[in-house]
């Protein structure tokens, strides 16, 4: 195993130190919770996280307008109960807690524990679970991908704004149906903690409906032009989503050169044109990554004024723009 | 070869237009000359550009606060004196061009042409050559690197602020001395305009005093752990910068995860630490890159007012933060 690291041990408080180090907006506390150093002082406080890996997901967007903090599990690992647990209360000032959690096993069960746990300290939470990733067929079991970091910003623009934990709740509900990602990959990760490749693939293969955990996606194909790739995903995708109008994330699985995925974009937006419908607003870059996996996921939702409103926000997270 | 694009011959085009759909901000001219949509009206304008391949750089910066126009050569191949004559007409408003060059021949000669040209037309044109990288020992030999895109940065800020052309040369001729920067990989950049990869390098291989166009470095070892391979490159670094109070750059070359660099930015704030050294602003991420190499750079500069003021300053560029 080639990782720019000291130790596998290491790899996540070595992670978090050097973001801490380097950024003057956070602080890590109880080893593994990313919190903002300034603390609202009312308003509902949000907090997302889960495995390590998909940097700069979740720690770095804790900052004004997105996260008010980030629980960081070991990579590709839930975080505890009791970390959660904690991170709640680092954040509480009494208008509650909205937790967004991505749609796997562990990351439900624990942030539920830790839901029952505050709130039998009295403590207001609630939760949202993102299940964007439609390469699985079954809607109940569709995990959360890069559609998540679209809801850090409308849940931390809403709590900026004043609204309250059941008017946050209410809108992220009404939204997330709207919310559609699928991915592709070229190469699989190496995962630092294990030494081994998340999955094998050949030199002229490719991985269509791939997660963001080094599993297998849906299949394995020999890989094609891009805009033949691009024009499969958006098929699946506008089978979900049908409106004309619409607002595309093209997400880097994190050793995607940014050229690529511009390139990317480029098909994506010939193809939608193609198809008479138009693009209001476009993100590209890594938001949601899968440590060094080479590949992108593209993100559909419908174009509205509540949420270009919230994604156009400032935030001062250096990680979403 | 895998890449993620339609034909090797449409790579920089497609990337090109790519950039300039999703990005409201620029607009291309003639074909690989990025500019802002808003022309300045007034003021020095500064333009930079070199091979493709390096992104966010060059084309990433054109925005208020930095470049007024990159010229873009294809992958890792100088733009013809032509293209760079184009972009200098496209951008002068009679204040004068700061061309921006990194140290390579084919650059420094095709920008010198394009300078001699615009002269012809009465166009008022200086040159910066950045050579910040130390590995190569003969000073004259060293290539421009990530250092380039601090200049960018440094030049746009006086630019925005009203120096005259000869004020922002001399303030960068003066800076340039004290930019220092070297780099490692462990794995060569697939240029995907010839199918191949830069260099053949083994699974347990470092390359130290890499370039940023898939050429080799200095010397290939076994890799090691990544405290040792930071305290060697500041080894180096330090005797070459002496100040105890530091500006430091983390350049991610392309495919490097994130939460890695944080993890490189931990041990360079350690070890300097050690020698009673301060780090007084930090930059990491993807600011120069060689497509998908893994690997990174670290460039220190003595910390200064003017320096600190420069990099703190807004620009509308999203790739500088």
């Amino acid at each position: 195993m080639k990782k720019l690291i000291k130790e596998k041990t290491h790899f996540l408080n070595d992670m978090l130190d050097g973001l801490s180090i380097t950024n003057e907006q956070i602080e890590v506390v109880s080893d593994s919770i990313v919190v903002r150093k300034s603390r609202k002082k009312q308003g509902v406080a949000i907090v997302s996280g889960g495995g390590s890996g998909h940097e700069p997901a979740h720690a770095g967007y804790v900052a004004q307008g997105m996260l008010d903090a980030a629980v960081c599990g070991e990579v590709f690992t839930s975080p505890t109960p009791d970390k959660i647990l904690s991170a709640i209360k680092a954040v509480d000032n009494g208008d509650g807690v909205l937790l967004v959690v991505k749609n796997y096993a562990g990351d439900v069960m624990n942030f539920e524990m830790a839901q029952e746990m505050a709130e039998m300290e009295d403590i207001l939470v609630e939760t949202v679970v993102v299940k964007d990733d439609i390469a699985v067929s079954d809607e109940e079991k569709r995990r959360g991908v890069a559609g998540t970091v679209l809801v850090h910003k409308y849940a931390g623009y809403l709590a900026e704004n004043g609204a309250s934990l059941s008017e946050i709740k209410d809108k992220i509900e009404t939204f997330l149906p709207n919310l559609k990602t699928i991915g592709m990959a070229i190469t699989a990760p190496m995962v630092p903690t294990t030494g081994k490749f998340g999955f094998d693939i050949e030199d002229d293969e490719m991985e269509i409906g791939v997660g963001i955990h080094g599993e297998k996606g849906l299949s394995r194909e020999t890989i094609e032009p891009i805009d033949n790739i691009v024009g499969r995903l958006l098929g699946v995708l506008l089978q979900e989503i049908k409106s004309d109008d619409l607002i595309v994330m093209v997400n880097g699985m994190g050793a995607t050169p940014l050229s690529e995925l511009h390139i990317v974009a480029k098909y994506v937006s010939e193809n939608l044109k193609a198809q008479h419908k138009s693009v209001e607003h476009w993100l590209v870059g890594d938001y949601m990554t899968a440590l060094d996996m080479q590949g992108f996921s593209i993100t559909l939702i419908p174009n509205s004024e509540a949420v270009l409103n919230a994604l156009n926000a400032p935030t001062a997270s250096k990680y979403f723009n």
